[in-house]
């Protein structure tokens, strides 16, 4: 990895993880709710969509502590989202980043009520943001709930499971992987971007460069379930192939895959380009998800 | 039931009717998942939650369009707790209101996410009311929030399940009620009031009264539990306690948690003349509460 990068990523996962520890120490509310919640929390995420947010902010402002609760309430919405997704109604997955997953380290009742908390809590956090206008907080709202609820993610996670009942097409594959993964990531970095003063036609572009960044993401994912190495990628390679889910490889084949990833590259690239960020970290991360191991 | 409440009941049951149909018609999503959030939503819901917040507005304003946003997002909220409590995981109810509960009428996966569409989209609605000033939606997001994350609605649930397993106090039973059924109630009540530009000192009675009101619900339900007409209640009678639910009729027996109930009722009337509100359809609402057959 870049060394510029590997130094931006480590500074901001200690911001971010002080940030998430602040909000949750001092939440008052029952013992099992609340480790429940921080478990999966703490859970080895890399903290990939807040590391983007800020990222994307640095762009046009520096000022970083104006995102971090923001940030904060990102993760708890990604994180939501895994605990509910590996439910047995779901996923059904009992390991996740190489441990056990909410509902088998708790139960499957704690499980939903803390992924609902999560969700719940993080719309309370950016209402109490002391750093923000009322103004941008309204905003942040109405992104964050779009993008991660029944236009967003959460569109992504059904269309998901109806296609695991059929082969989807690149197409549909696309569409699903847009919405499940790639709304997070567009909110990460339009919301970094319009608290850093970004005026709306970069805004317009980084939308673009979001959703290519998106598909990088997932193609690697599929392709590190079949190159990958177990100890480092936390679950069993092959997974996918024998939960018999749509993947680029499964669609494509792995050389194809990689041609896929390879043109995202370069349509992504060029997006950061037209909106004016391509000497930033989003650059470097662009490369750094198309390479990632894990 | 007061011929006057009766009127403001059904009147406001229409206007939040037609508030929750403007909303759902025009979101662009899966099939699958839209169906089976309007399922709910329609499945024979009182209204309950939304009338409150709209009478505790009209004590203080008459421009009822400024609350129907609000009343329409607390009855998502609501509606989304009730498809999560029901979850095999959860209580496993099979029937609500004489029909189907929401996995079992589609499954169980959707029904998850059916409710995390609800509660998310219930903030995206708040953030997007054209007739809020920010700072009031900044407020209207950050006590329905609290009244429904992990410090209000969410604790009351999980102290419930564990509750379950143990015969639990009066006080604790208070504690899980005023968290499961009150916050939601408190919420109706604080938003109608601070929209309708009441004081503070005046929401601050407005709290206490919608305590005692959240506790004279569920008395009454625990005692149509037992005395009520499974047609008219839409389950069977006794079903608490087949299910060893922790009821007041259980731990006080029928005569003394009625009385409780009228106990209740007594500092619920005396609160609202504390707030100045003794005239409002607040006052025939806890009545109403208190004597209803379902």
């Amino acid at each position: 990895m870049h060394q510029g990068l590997k130094e931006f990523i480590s500074e901001n996962r200690e911001l971010i993880q002080s940030e998430l520890n602040k909000h949750l120490a001092n939440l008052d509310i029952p013992v099992r709710l609340k480790e429940s919640m921080i478990y999966s929390l703490e859970a080895g995420g890399k903290r990939l969509r807040p590391v983007i947010l800020m990222a994307s902010f640095r762009n046009y402002d520096h000022e970083i502590n104006r995102v971090l609760p923001t940030a904060a309430a990102l993760e708890m919405i990604h994180t939501y989202s895994l605990v509910h997704d590996d439910l047995p109604a779901m996923d059904d997955d009992d390991v996740r980043r190489g441990m056990p997953t909410n509902h088998k380290k708790f139960d499957e009742a704690t499980a939903i009520l803390a992924g609902d908390a999560l969700l719940t809590y993080s719309f309370e956090l950016i209402s109490n943001d002391a750093l923000l206008t009322d103004s941008e907080k309204v905003r942040i709202v109405q992104i964050l709930a779009e993008a991660s609820g029944p236009k967003g993610m959460v569109a992504g996670q059904i269309l998901d499971m109806e296609a695991e009942k059929k082969d989807a097409t690149l197409e549909e594959l696309e569409t699903i992987h847009t919405l499940k993964t790639g709304e997070l990531f567009r909110f990460a970095i339009r919301a970094g971007a319009y608290l850093g003063g970004a005026q709306d036609k970069q805004i317009r572009h980084l939308d673009q460069f979001s959703r290519y960044l998106g598909l990088i993401f997932q193609v690697q994912d599929d392709i590190l379930d079949v190159t990958g190495d177990p100890d480092i990628i936390g679950k069993p390679v092959g997974s996918d192939v024998s939960n018999e889910k749509n993947t680029y490889v499964k669609l494509l084949g792995l050389d194809r895959a990689v041609q896929k990833k390879n043109d995202y590259v370069d349509k992504a690239k060029k997006a950061l380009r037209e909106a004016g960020a391509e000497t930033s970290h989003l650059m470097s991360l662009t490369d750094y998800f198309s390479n990632r191991e894990r």
